[in-house]
């Protein structure tokens, strides 16, 4: 159950991308065909993702755009001013820092940590480098609710700890490792070589994949 | 089946990362209790993915580490020097591009593409940011399998376009937005604000993502 749910989130994520574009372009009605095409899904998967949170089509008439949109930004509860901390203020990290999507999508990076004497102080696109020394105390002002770790792979665990013993249920790891949490925290594993290892299975195995 | 492959495949390159470790810790063999435990997934579906490529384990004893690695990583292609090249050379290409995790997984950076004057030419970890003008060329020498594209969103289409058409066949997209390939490539992207979204939708609903 656990993996067809983020899936299925992960799709209506990308629909509400799409609904955004076809927003701009003042396109009032869109058609399960055309989000599918979109997304690269099949129509019956659109209306089963959709269906699952109530009824939004009309049969023959297609999704209203502005209304389906506005109905999956509540969903996914977007523009709801989600705090957000990195820690790790290494190349991925400051990357990220500067990343324009976050803000766009209602993500507010409110600082950034590092245990590097040489980074802490520095600012990286108006948020300054704060020392991790400090981290537990810093995160009861913050009170994020999102926590993003770019550290090394054998800093990973540690830091999830201490992100956890903060309260903080959400955390996006990039850290090429995987850590423990407790069942009511969830972390989504972002892995670039993982990535590129899932391309080239389809290289090698042809469309299977 | 398309998507189930994926997430197998997501999984395999998973449990590879924890084998490795294992292999570290000179773990003779490892049970799918175990793998399912690191990787958060059930035995069951550890059992049902590794089965899938051949009988692995025996009954009772767990799986052998040292095999399994190796099988997993011919399975996954990995060990084969793999070529990438990197168009977009802003902050996320340009970051990517001094990942050491690729270059562990046996992925090397031919070349980083740019069409911004002001990057061409620019060293990043010793590979030379190239013009966008020379890019069909350049492909023909270099014969990349694999693109990871980090443009702006309004230039990934036309990019993507040109990558395929020189024969590209996997793309890493890290641009906010969906591009359209034919069915013989392979597109994975990549989304920071989606990834978070994600979480965002675990903490309005609970732990049913």
């Amino acid at each position: 159950m656990k993996r067809i749910a983020e899936s299925s989130v992960r799709r209506l994520a990308l629909y509400l991308r799409f609904l955004e574009d076809f927003t701009k372009r003042n396109t009032p009605t869109v058609s399960s065909e055309e989000l599918a095409n979109a997304s690269g899904t099949t129509s019956a998967q659109v209306r089963k993702d959709l269906s699952f949170f109530g009824s939004f089509g009309k049969r023959g008439l297609g999704y209203p755009v502005a209304e389906l949109a506005t109905q999956l930004r509540e969903i996914l509860g977007i523009g709801r001013d989600w705090r957000v901390v990195i820690v790790g203020a290494g190349k991925i990290g400051a990357a990220l820092a500067q990343y324009r999507g976050f803000r766009q999508h209602g993500f507010m990076l409110v600082a950034v940590f590092d245990n590097d004497p040489t980074r802490v102080g520095k600012r990286i696109d108006g948020v300054t480098v704060r020392d991790m020394t400090h981290f537990d105390r810093d995160l009861k002002t913050l009170k994020p609710h999102i926590a993003i770790v770019t550290t090394p792979a054998e800093a990973a665990q540690g830091v999830v700890d201490r992100i956890t013993k903060a309260g903080i249920r959400a955390i996006l790891n990039f850290a090429p490792t995987g850590v423990q949490v407790k069942p009511d925290v969830t972390v989504r594993n972002v892995n670039m070589a993982l990535e590129l290892e899932v391309l080239t299975y389809a290289l090698l195995h042809g469309d299977d994949a």
